[in-house]
């Protein structure tokens, strides 16, 4: 049993209460405490020193990123965020002005999207610098977008350019809220996630919670200026689009008949930041890639970091 | 500066917005989400092998502790737990078996008071084997109980026995839910936290946010037999029962014409848990502690720990 197929089965046997609408498996957990008009969103996420960022990443970067994620998390359930709570586990000799530094760049980010962060524990840790946020978000009521809802026929569709985001975009990246709860308010999406691992992996998730398949066009994959210029034989740039991981865009879907006016529609309404059709939502099951010589499965599972 | 001060400096710098009733400080987060009879608790917290546990610690206890830790926040805010998130930071050479374990540990604590383990994350760590708990929690509206309320008169109660912790009980410890609502529920406490740094400096922090004294009467003191079979010529068991910490009792405060009503109320209602007045709140500052000999100020901190 290797850790994926235990945090899999682990993930079945976790306890439930009647306050679970989605438990484990899903962007972020969604609870109904009873509000009368919204659902609860619950995520949390770490970062850790020499594997989401480097001993001489700048201590704001790290906060800002280690809030960033959550909040791409709450996007990609189309939610709103509300308040976060920091945790952070410091190696014996660390200087102040790296805690400072870190709450700096946090609270930043937490001011641009009206969060609050209500509190914060610091523990001594023997190991790595480990930020832990948690983030409550809000809903609207059975408005929440979940990755299980991809139907055959769907278009999917991906904001901005993926690959290459080691370069520097894992660290300055715009979590998409405004965007998921705009396209969430106009049109009927199906199912949505955001990009961590990677479009190959990630893609693969979506579809084996809604039990369909996909075929991704090469063509038309929006590869970033970093992937390119970073492009080598062994890695040409569309691999790295398809794997790099850490772009923190939205991937969704919906039903095609929709994709030609929701994109007149993003274009009008958020013109700096591209939106591509990237191919659709197949019966079935698994990735397919076509290019010039036909479609092929998909082996690539995407940059698989251990979570 | 130190770490204690630079963490006060940030926390009174953090971002809030209009969900927050109380940020950082107390033994939770309070918000309103607009729930017409219930507030928000959040809170969360990490255990560090090394810190809170040894690298022998079984991994339920290990999950089990990260967990309860938890819910005696949320107890003492007279508080009901809903959902907890768990974040695990794994050395790589970690076995399945380990993370299986403190799951084990975690949902059965959490089943017992009817907590949802509502997801999960796993991340890889470079250093010791942590977990994070977010816990998410309600409490009727205008119900929680604070550490800032206690007045000069008040009766200072504590639940349990103190000292010696570290001996197994900081492993084992009930978070006392129960205990904390019936006390809500039935008397108007003034101020409580859950006992977690030991009752001197615990105490001190809750004289401090209600800006008032105390008084602790030394033989009143309940101490534990863990701590009087350790105690020695340099660390008599009263110094325990101030300073040990982990004890996870409620220390709380309410109005001293209620004192012996409550006394009476609970040996019915828990007759196999102690219940101590062990000393009033004094108009003033600073905890004093009386003796025989008469009345000290106490200069014990509590056992410190980097959090």
């Amino acid at each position: 049993m290797n850790e994926f197929e235990l945090i899999a089965r682990l993930a079945q046997s976790l306890p439930v209460n009647e306050s679970v609408v989605t438990g484990a498996g899903d962007d972020c957990a969604v609870l109904d405490l009873g509000l009368p008009d919204k659902l609860i969103l619950f995520k949390t996420d770490a970062v850790v020193e020499g594997v989401h960022f480097e001993p001489d990443t700048p201590p704001e970067k790290i906060g800002r990123k280690a809030l960033a994620r959550c909040l791409s998390d709450i996007a990609a359930m189309a939610g709103a965020p509300v308040a976060a709570l920091v945790t952070i586990a410091l190696p014996g000799n660390f200087r102040a002005g790296v805690v400072a530094g870190i709450y700096d760049g946090l609270n930043a980010l937490a001011e641009q999207f009206n969060v609050a962060v209500a509190g914060g524990e610091t523990t001594a840790s023997p190991g790595a610098l480990l930020i832990s946020i948690s983030l409550l978000g809000v809903v609207g009521r059975d408005r929440q977008v979940l990755r299980s809802g991809a139907r055959a026929g769907d278009a999917i569709f991906v904001t901005g350019e993926l690959g290459g985001s080691r370069a520097g975009k894992h660290l300055d990246f715009e979590p998409r809220l405004a965007e998921a709860r705009w396209l969430a308010d106009h049109f009927q999406l199906h199912a949505m996630l955001d990009l961590s691992d990677g479009l190959a992996g990630d893609l693969r998730r979506l579809v084996q919670a809604s039990r369909v398949g996909a075929e991704i066009l090469k063509s038309a994959l929006p590869v970033s200026r970093a992937a390119k210029l970073r492009a080598t034989s062994h890695q040409p740039a569309a691999l790295a689009a398809l794997t790099d991981g850490e772009d923190f865009e939205l991937l969704f879907t919906l039903a095609s008949r929709d994709a030609v006016k929701l994109l007149d529609a993003w274009q009008i309404k958020f013109p700096r930041l591209k939106l591509s059709c990237i191919g659709r939502i197949l019966a079935g099951q698994g990735v397919r890639l076509r290019d010039r010589t036909g479609s092929h499965p998909l082996k690539l599972h995407g940059y698989v970091h251990f979570a």
